[in-house]
Parts: structure tokens; C-alpha cells; sequence
């Protein structure tokens, strides 16, 4: 197994070939959130300013040319799962109260936390409602099954706080739910027009790449340049959220380590410092390394998945996705 | 025009002859929202505790029989009605914080806000699935559309606070769209398997009931007795919510009266008495009067649509209906 070893490689590169595809993405996501109604126009341009890296809409582009398209429905396709992406990341904010999002104010803090609930909503049916004019059962099941597991790994998310309990499975059932299903869905409605066996592989190919992609997530948090990626290292701990580096370093923590973890879980709102000496304990024990580890395991398991589909410019740049995903700063 | 004159019609009473496929459509509601998770599943136990009075449901199935029902799916259909408005009560209750909902503690007070948003999203999204497993792309379609228009209803009621600016024609997009539309989705999927023509008898009907419905449900809010409501009077004016009576008293209220108002919307917290006053100047200027006809001449309306089903007694069950709406003191 060859990743490509290009440590600069951009979402930028990926996106090149599929650039004025990628435009028609956003035009048919316009299209579809348009509404009659003043508030629910200013949030949409709101949405769409803080619109994120496209990297969904992309797979959908990718999985579409590498099974046969470029097909006339792929980009309603895309913006469809771009729809259902941007209603979880409302709701997530509104569920977490979080007021900062890509490094701009979120819809609850910029208009409120009702108006985050509802908009939620409108995206997430809307999205419903497109896929019913595309009118293929074959989405729609698809679809409705990954917002559906979105929703249990939101649930498991809230349960996620006890790190003496919580272990590597019950990491995966979370990642697999919350990140996972949907770019595994990005991928298997790319792939609609193509034989059911090359749907399964890209749905396949699509659930390891989610995985490693939440875990190279969960580990920025642990080492991110807040000049980069807008926030600071170590909030999913200020939140007592457990991610992977801290189960794999947990076992080895000394016994100061632990109580330390365990002060900082017990306080409501920790301290800086106290933040930074977890994630110095994190560090020291090894937990970034065999997470980075995990992540690239995740990888080689799905360039094998690429292996059983045609060879096409549209496979390599899938390939090369996996590297972006695992070399990204932010 | 002859409405009933059966003043203690209740619901029970419109249930009887369907007693056995309402048990069905509960057991159909059980196998929908049945989760491997016992965080859920203990929330379903609550809703299903709290279950309302499946008035939703009882509109398709009598929709269902009133052409040429029973049919096979009926009861699967109405599963899906109250999954959806019970979705909607729980991101009600909540985008407002309501801590009761009929005499029993809303899922934000039970368990948590974080829970109640991700418990919504579970039952639409279950909802989804349910509807792609029946297979029928019309009843996609109309619930999807259903779904997205009561969103856009929660949008009207956010901006419904200002009473010198919001018209009857304002309220009535609103009523439409935060309760007649899932009302009217109710009475047309219940009618599928009819002639298209019945079909959008069926989807008016339940449209003009389900504004009637709404009217009654904001008279109730004036006129309620607590003892049987479960809630105190005035509860819409003390979350300056401006309905229908106001609407209709506003036009006669002396410079006093219309001040008095202005300074219980200025209020955030007004005091009991505040409420009453503008309580009893909307009666005193007949605008409970004035909402009540309104209502009543809906439910002509509506009945003179029933007028082009063919006979049977599930159409005079849809007649007898009527009547429960506007003679319901709860």
C-alpha cells in the first residue's frame, strides 16, 4: 500500500477537476433552501457565507465520476447532502449552545437559539423534499437511514462523558453514527447509476474514510494551531468530551495524571492550565501517535475498497483524498 | 347547513368504530421509534406516556374509510402522522422551554434541552424511514411538504409578537402553516388509494378543520378552565403571542386599554392581573364572539366539502368532527 506521500495536498487539489461542477453544487443548494419569507432568507445567506470546504459534495462528485459519471443528478445529489450536513451543524450548535463556528458567529448566537432549532428543520425537510422530486427510493433510503444514525450518535455523544467507561467500541459506534454515516452516504448516492457492487464498495470506502476523517478531527483538537483553525486545543476537553487519544493514553496515566483528569471532569469550567497538563499527559503516553496510528490503519482499509473499482481519474483523486484527510491541519 | 347540535360530542365518541385500528396504529408507533439505546427508548416511554389524543391519526383512518377503506395501510399511515407531530411537539416545546405539555413534564424539563432538539430529529427522521419503507412517493411528497411548511409556521410564530402590526391574513398563513397543513396532510394520505378528485376534497377538508382547530385552540387559551386545560388562561398574552380574539378586539380598545396591552408586551414577565385585563377587554369587545363565528363558518366550509364524498359513515364520523372541534373544552 502507496499513500501518496504529499504533505501539502490541498481539498483545493482535490476539487480542481470537478471545480465548475462544484459551482452548479451551490446554485442547486440555493435553489433549494430559497424561501418566501425574510428571516429564513437572512439565515440562508448567513449559512451560505459560512459555507464549509464542500468536502461531501465533493465525494459525491468523486464517487459519481468513478462509477460511470459525470451523471445529470449529481450535483442535485451533492447539494442534497450538503442540505442535510449544514441542518446537523445547526442543530449541533444549538444542542451545545456553541456561539463560534469556522471562526464565525453560529445561527443561535446571531439570531437565536429558537430560530437554530427551526432552521434546522427547514434544511433537513427541504433536503426531504428534494430528494422526493428526484424521485429514486434508492436516495431516500440511503438518506433517511444516515440522518436517522446521525441522531443516535448525537444521543451517544451526550453519554460520551465518562472516560473510565467509555472505550475504543463505543468510540467507534460514536464516530461511525455522527461522522461516518453521512460521508459513507455522500459516497453510496454518488454511486446510484452504478452496479449494487460498486455502491456497497464506495459506501464501504466512505464509512473507513468518515472514520479516519472524525479521528484526524479529534486529534487536531489536541494539537491545533488556533491560527489556523480558529480555536483553541484541548475544547473538546473543556467540553468532557473523550476522544480517541485520550482513551489510548488513559491506561498509562500515573496516578496524579488520573486524579488531575478526574478534577478537570468534575469542574464545570476548567482552567486553561488545567486543560494543557491533560493534554500534555495525553501526549507524553503516546495516545496522539497510536490515534494517528488508528487513523492511517483506517486509510490503507479503505484505498484497499478503491482497489475493486475501474481504473479512472476520479479513483486517484479519491485516493488522494485519503491523504488530504490524514495530512490536514484544520 | 346543519352542524350536529351534539354539545358533549367527545373524541371518544368520532373513536368508537375505530377503536381496534387505533390500538394497531399505537403498536405501528411502538415498532417505528423502537432504538437500541436505552437513553431513547426511555424517552419513548415518556412520549408514549404523554401520548395525546391521536386526534391526527383518527383523521386518516376515517379519511381512509370515508373511500373505500379499510385499507392494509391505514394504520401505518397514521403511525407516521403522529411520529411527525409528535416530532414537532417535542422541538416546540423546545424552541419555547416549555417545562408541561398536557399536565406532564416536556422532555426538555424531563431529561434535557440537548435531548429534546436530538429526540425531534430521531422522530422525523424515523418518520423518513417508515415512509421509504411504505414506498409510496405521493405520501413522501405530502409529508415532506408538510413538514417543511409547519417549520416555516414556527418561523411566522417567532415574528407573531407585535399586535398593532399582525392582520387576520397574517394569522391565517400562520394557523395554515403551523397547524392546518399537517391537518390537511393527515386527511389526504389517509384518502391515497382514492380518485385524485377525492383525494384533494379530502386534503381541503382537513385544511379548513384543521383552521378551525387552531382558532378554538386560541380561544381556549382566553376562555380555558384551568382544572380541565392544565393550564391558566391567558398563557398565549403572557408569552405575547398575539391570536385571533386580539386581533379582533383590538380595533375597539380604548387609548387605555390598547396602553395597557403595549406595557404587558413590554413586560417580560407580566403579572396575573395585566393578563386579565386584556383578557376581559378582548371579551368585553366581542372579539371571543367574533373568533368563535369565524371558526364556525370554517367548519361550514368544511362541510360542505364532505357534501362531494360519497356516503358512508366514516364521512359522517368527518362530519361529527366538526362539531367536536368547536364544542371541545381541552
Amino acid at each position: 500500500m502507496t499513500l501518496p506521500q504529499l504533505g501539502s495536498l490541498s481539498l483545493g487539489d482535490l476539487q480542481a477537476a470537478i471545480e465548475p461542477r462544484l459551482g452548479q453544487v451551490e446554485t442547486e443548494m440555493r435553489r433549494m433552501i430559497e424561501a418566501d419569507f425574510p428571516l429564513i432568507s437572512d439565515v440562508n445567506e448567513h449559512l451560505l457565507r459560512m459555507r464549509g470546504k464542500m468536502f461531501r459534495p465533493t465525494l459525491v462528485l468523486l464517487a459519481d465520476e468513478a462509477t460511470g459519471g459525470p451523471s445529470a443528478h449529481g450535483a442535485t445529489l451533492a447539494a442534497v447532502i450538503e442540505l442535510i450536513h449544514l441542518a446537523t451543524l445547526v442543530h449541533d450548535d444549538a444542542v451545545d449552545h456553541s456561539v463560534l463556528r469556522r471562526g464565525m458567529p453560529t445561527i443561535n448566537a446571531l439570531f437565536s437559539h429558537q430560530v437554530s432549532v427551526i432552521m434546522g428543520d427547514f434544511l433537513y425537510s427541504r433536503a426531504v423534499v428534494e430528494l422526493v422530486r428526484f424521485g429514486d427510493l434508492r436516495a431516500l433510503a440511503i438518506l433517511a437511514r444516515v440522518t436517522n444514525e446521525m441522531t443516535i450518535g448525537e444521543m451517544r455523544q451526550l453519554l460520551a462523558h465518562d472516560p473510565l467507561a467509555f472505550t475504543e467500541d463505543q468510540y467507534d459506534l460514536l464516530i461511525k453514527a455522527k461522522t461516518a454515516s453521512l460521508i459513507s452516504g455522500a459516497c453510496e448516492v454518488g454511486a446510484l447509476g452504478a452496479p449494487e457492487r460498486e455502491r456497497l464498495v464506495l459506501a464501504r470506502f466512505g464509512e473507513t474514510l468518515g472514520m479516519a476523517f472524525q479521528i484526524v478531527d479529534d486529534l487536531l483538537d489536541y494539537t491545533a494551531d488556533e491560527s489556523l483553525t480558529g480555536k483553541p486545543s484541548g475544547l473538546d476537553l473543556r467540553e468532557h468530551k473523550v476522544t480517541l487519544p485520550l482513551i489510548y493514553a488513559l491506561p498509562r496515566f500515573s496516578p496524579s495524571e488520573r486524579r488531575a483528569l478526574e478534577a478537570l471532569l468534575r469542574n464545570p469550567q476548567p482552567a486553561d492550565a488545567e486543560i494543557a497538563a491533560v493534554v500534555a499527559s495525553v501526549a507524553t503516553h503516546g495516545g496522539l501517535e497510536q490515534a494517528r496510528d488508528r487513523a492511517q490503519r483506517l486509510a490503507m482499509q479503505a484505498e484497499e475498497d478503491l482497489g475493486l473499482l475501474p481504473e479512472t481519474a476520479a479513483r486517484e483523486t479519491l485516493r488522494a483524498s485519503l491523504t488530504y484527510v490524514l495530512e490536514r491541519r484544520r
